[in-house]
């Protein structure tokens, strides 16, 4: 491994989480199946179904009794009304509801589709919902991988989001632990000696989509290590990766 | 180098690009002086900022006049009024113009904060605007390479964006050549049979985002290679990362 290089390793054979399951269990079940090692300074990457699932945030559809506004914009853009049922109630904010989208702020702060309800990759009939707090599952991950092997690398849950203006979703960090979300090199100088003003990089979000690279939709991979990454160490939450409402121009 | 891993390797040592510069001689440059060899199926990923230095998309400031409007709105957020001027000519489109910010729509249909003018990274006293074809200025590295070498990566041009409702910046691919820039999964079953309906991922600005992580801002590192990602070849451009307007619920 050469000097600055990076490297992006998918966690091969986790097993299929289910309620109540430790996430820190899948994921060292997955690196011994693929005799993958743990090293310090690593960054594990965890996608948000897998943590849904172990935390038994899944909702039966047959179960949700959708409301007229869900039955009628159901209807309207030949969607399923029990799941616009479930993105309204993970909804605090509707930020564009046309077209047979829903666009929403979810009790996190995140602006994304569906308020982050999601039918694929869980079992026919159910929809995952996002973890209650991302932080939190990140800092549990963190805390019980340490506590079993000692090993501690900063952890980052992700998921795939749209954007505004541009095409096709990429991975971003929904909870992270351990690590800095963002990177301030305000203050600091370019090699031209000109002050960086406004260049604060969404670190997280980059080692998100990072590790989407690697593990693919239809394979069943569900988490990756990034390896060689200086991250700046601390207590971030993924709240930082939130725009504040008085600088953001797009509510 | 493990099963499925992904490995990104930053490009030391280019030297300073002026008006004129092959990038493709640059970055080899680079490569020999960091004793990097290309392989097939790497990925090169190069800044917006070598390319716009190399093709002479540079504005001295002091020989911009700026407009009543720019005047205006550059007092009125203690901005410069020849850079707002530089932005408001390398728009087609202003899609917030607030508190001192401009998110506008460039020419090639990008979506992003000062269309894309910086006075970052460049000679004190001058703009970097971006290149006027991304795509074509990916396809001659591309082609250089090859005919220099016989080296034929797939070659992303990356610039910083800002996101609507998201902190911090992040890479993105504006222009790129040999490669397919969107993965598309839709039609395809996730393990447990569901249909994806709505699955495209913006590979090629995960690419961008992933590089970024070996770049750095502020130590002069404008390229990198990733290889190991099976990337779909293909004559792909990067007007396909954008929101089609009938989809944009943003304008």
């Amino acid at each position: 491994m050469g000097s600055g290089e990076l490297r992006i390793i998918p966690i091969q054979g986790i097993p299929e989480a289910r309620p109540g399951d430790s996430v820190a269990e899948l994921v060292l079940a997955g690196m011994a199946a693929s005799s993958l090692a743990g090293e310090p300074g690593d960054v594990l990457v965890v996608t948000q179904k897998v943590v849904s699932k172990a935390e038994g945030r899944l909702v039966r559809l047959a179960d949700v009794e959708p409301s007229p506004l869900a039955i009628e914009y159901a209807a309207r853009w030949e969607r399923d009304p029990r799941q616009v049922e479930l993105v309204l109630r993970e909804s605090v904010r509707i930020v564009r509801m046309d077209r047979g989208l829903i666009i929403a702020e979810t009790r996190h702060g995140f602006v994304c589709a569906n308020a982050g309800v999601d039918l694929s990759n869980v079992t026919p009939g159910y929809a995952a919902l996002l973890p209650l707090d991302p932080d939190r599952s990140a800092a549990t991950i963190r805390r019980e991988l340490c506590e079993l092997t000692g090993w501690e690398p900063a952890v980052i849950i992700s998921d795939t989001f749209g954007r505004a203006w541009r095409n096709g979703i990429v991975n971003v960090a929904i909870g992270v632990a351990g690590l800095r979300p963002l990177r301030d090199y305000r203050g600091l100088r370019d090699p031209h000696g000109n002050e960086l003003r406004v260049t604060v990089i969404a670190v997280a979000d980059e080692l998100a989509a990072a590790a989407e690279l690697v593990m693919g939709k239809t394979e069943g991979c569900p988490a990756a290590i990034i390896r060689g990454f200086a991250y700046e160490p601390g207590d971030g939450t993924a709240r930082e990766l939130v725009m504040p409402p008085e600088r953001d121009l797009f509510r």
